[in-house]
């Protein structure tokens, strides 16, 4: 039967979910799996506090454990990689976080990463997860552009804060390829590779990219 | 105003919460802090699996929120520290987890440390969490009991599972010090250290510890 | 026009590269990349010593600056990952070496990892290797089977022996995942994840996974 | 019979075990514990050199010995932690130096710590005593405001200086949590904290309260 | 018979070769191994790309292979090391290389070291090469001064740049202690630390050391 | 005027100077610097606890101070390096330590070390050491053969268990080469390399082949 991956948005704007739709375009192939990509209803507008990460880790587990069995491998699209181990429990599939795939992508790509992030809050939750997964020592930097997830709407703005934060991770912070640190700046991937001319990853490409190899093997 | 610590047994099993009673009678002291152990009704019998442990996240944040204002410092009492974030977001009170805090108090006692889990499922959840702190080279090692939390009133068989596993953390892996993995273990700590000859650490005793330092100051 | 992922084998046993060839076949896909396996003829029968790993690095590079134009995305099929750094300075396109991308993708499916290699003389340079990377705190162990790249055809004996060195990893190492430590091991991974009950990566299934997603963005 | 922590300031600055005894007034608490302040009067006005630290080794340890049988806990109040190991090996009370006592508790104040340091000769011996505890993942940076212990008395300058570099660490360096490296320092607390906006961890404070938990169980 | 150490520069130039001749000759004694140096022919006029490290690669482990019998120990004179494993396993003589052995000598001297490098390119190169050694805890910092090898004539300008990038490495990075990356800049070691008035390693002249005590032991 | 390296041996036992005295007796070299090893007449027979470590540090810096007009380097012959610290600060002159020497020179012998050392009591000090340098991750293990330092002398019963302990780290702990872990373990280095076929360093060899560097540049 054909295979399916579903991308879950654990935020509640649908136009996130519709940028990350498009980001992940490129990784349709027409004998390759469907990628589906879901808003969590009950979610936050936007996961920018600890007590929203922790709001939306049963609710995935519930969509993960409802989707098991049509679904062959699932992709958590917040950058917090909420509910990424209950989820992981929760199924025999296997399940990605964007934000660990993102990361994993970036030490392929240059001698060490940084972090774009939206808010200072989002900082030491990022910092404690990059330890979890002991890839600290590869991390040159994590800085925020200020804005909430909501605000991703002003591409202007975003852009020249990105780009401005962007530069400075790469040139004070010796970063050799960046991660975007939200699922809602997917489309900005692009533009921001142009103005830094070091890598940047979208860490839902990552994420799915590495679901595609799940669902296929 | 008097001063209040509050310790909070997420488990819904009564007995676990008087065991942990019983463990931090030594640290009431007149004209010192009240120490209150509360039970989660709404927890699960025992915090076992990830699911169990995020079931409990936000019913503690709940308890914190409402509590803040007669409360000087929290601990929470299960050694997964489900929530420690999430509480430490929620209220301007110290919050103590039973883990980081036993871990902290461990570093104290000996050169490496090592935690008598009770299930194999939480050794990958513990490993995940001592490298988040940053401990990871001071971990000699965490090998589980085999029992269940509520399996953990068969008072020699737990003793006799508690000596192997710590005689061989011990003997095997060079472990100075032992910290108890479990809450519900609160009561075998002075018979373990006496059977193994290496300083054990209760980790609620120690989390409590730090609380009163918390609420004094 | 259609995109490709070149994976070459820098041994010159072509029954390496068949094996290869089966262990790619589910990633290819309608409307995805062609993936085309080629065999180094100028490279040694097995890569096993140090001697060998240098003596593939400049042809691998030549490879790379040669099919730079028709290639999108390049794979090195060698544990040893030679000449990845070099291939990377020759060209624009991405560049992935096995070892890298099965280390990365383990990493997505427990806690730590370990690999099986062939050669005993391997360790010490995957050692260095994986500390290169900053991956060393997920390394639970790092074993070898005792067989050289040209006497992997004997299956029954690889099989008992892989068996064997896996289960060691996985119960006195405490690996949650093994990594097959050379890319003539491939037509072995599912037999071997069925034998160990946890998870198996083929490494050079990874890094064509990681390949397809940088060939497609 | 009632319990006794002793705390030893290692300089002969009796001003300094004043102001260490007003800052662990808030620790003595009716049924708790006795906490006597003592200044070894061996000691030097200061210590500030690696000479310093270790010509009140020895006469710690002496003390530690002397008053074995009548001390439940000892704290060792200089930043430098001197003679801790030689202590512990002295006696079975437990011992706590207060820079590893308060770069423990302030661990459980935010992701990243910083210290402040009297002088910058300071400054090597502190990062080689925070890596040989494991915790330099953890450790923002360590700064100096170029004062020696006994020019602390000008409380205007040691304010503006330890504001500013508190600043600058918390700023620059991504401190969440400062440690005063010095028990000089401790009257400065409560307006340091007030200053920067972030917690400020008096160490002395620290390792009493540490120091109490071990006298009681 | 008369024990000798080989040192090989790995790039064509002659004056390298003789700069580097001069720095050892305060290492040559009467009763001593004859220090002798040589130019790789083959190599390139400078080793700064990748490619150019693998090129000397094999020529090297020739050298080391045809020279074995009349040298008790070999040192490769280029800060990449290249090589150094494969000569290691070409011979049971001790083979030393200058960036390993100047950084090891560098931790006798310094808290934490820094390098002063030529070109931004070689920057990430070490930064794998000092992880895969486990010295990133002790390393500061790695600064290019902008120059290639073949640049390095203009004594003024290097000592200039030199003497600005050791600064900005020993202020803001908090270096203790310089490693000079290339073994072209041997003969400023001593007018740079004069100029930085901290330690100042040249490497070459650390690798003999080292290559003396194996030819004599 | 003639260059000197002066050798001390912290404890007063005149055996272990003159097995120091051989073992150094190859670096010895017409021209070279003369090797003075001394015993200090005022330390323990043997420096085996904590206690003993501090006994010697003072006079240490007391050798150092006073011999520093006529001496190029130092080196401190007791595993531990007591004082090692202290006797920097003391002078302008090179100082060695015999266990940090004889670790960085094992590095450059095998991708990971191992130390054989006297007393069990010793192996958490040297542990807290090697992090302290920022070298644990190069550690295989530390075992120690039960011996005290005036218990060397019977040659046979010492073999055997350096030979024992040496295999076990070599076979069980993943050691390729090996550090002698007391100075009075000196004459044993050829025959234990002889038994375990992997390199082994006697540290002494190692401090003083630093300071020759050192004295000559």
């Amino acid at each position: 039967m054909p295979q399916r991956i579903l991308v879950i948005n654990p935020n509640s704007t649908q136009s996130v979910t519709d940028h990350i739709d498009d980001a992940v375009q490129p990784l349709r192939m027409e004998g390759g799996p469907e990628i589906e990509c879901m808003t969590l209803a009950e979610g936050p507008a936007g996961i920018e506090s600890q007590a929203d990460v922790e709001s939306v880790v049963q609710p995935i587990s519930q969509v993960v454990r409802t989707r098991d069995n049509d679904t062959d491998a699932f992709v958590i699209a917040c950058y917090s990689d909420p509910g990424l181990h209950a989820a992981r429990e929760a199924t025999r599939r296997r399940v990605f976080g964007i934000a660990e795939s993102g990361m994993l992508t970036a030490l392929t790509l240059g001698e060490r990463f940084a972090v774009i992030s939206i808010l200072a809050a989002s900082v030491p939750r990022h910092l404690r997860y990059v330890r979890s997964l002991g890839l600290d020592s590869r991390l040159a930097g994590d800085l925020p552009i200020g804005l909430g997830v909501t605000e991703l709407s002003d591409d202007s703005k975003v852009m020249e804060r990105m780009t401005a934060v962007g530069g400075r991770l790469r040139d004070e912070f010796g970063a050799h390829a960046i991660v975007m640190g939200c699922a809602g700046m997917a489309r900005f991937r692009d533009r921001l590779e142009d103005a830094l001319d070091i890598p940047v990853v979208e860490p839902t490409q990552a994420a799915v990219t590495m679901a595609i190899g799940a669902a296929r093997l």
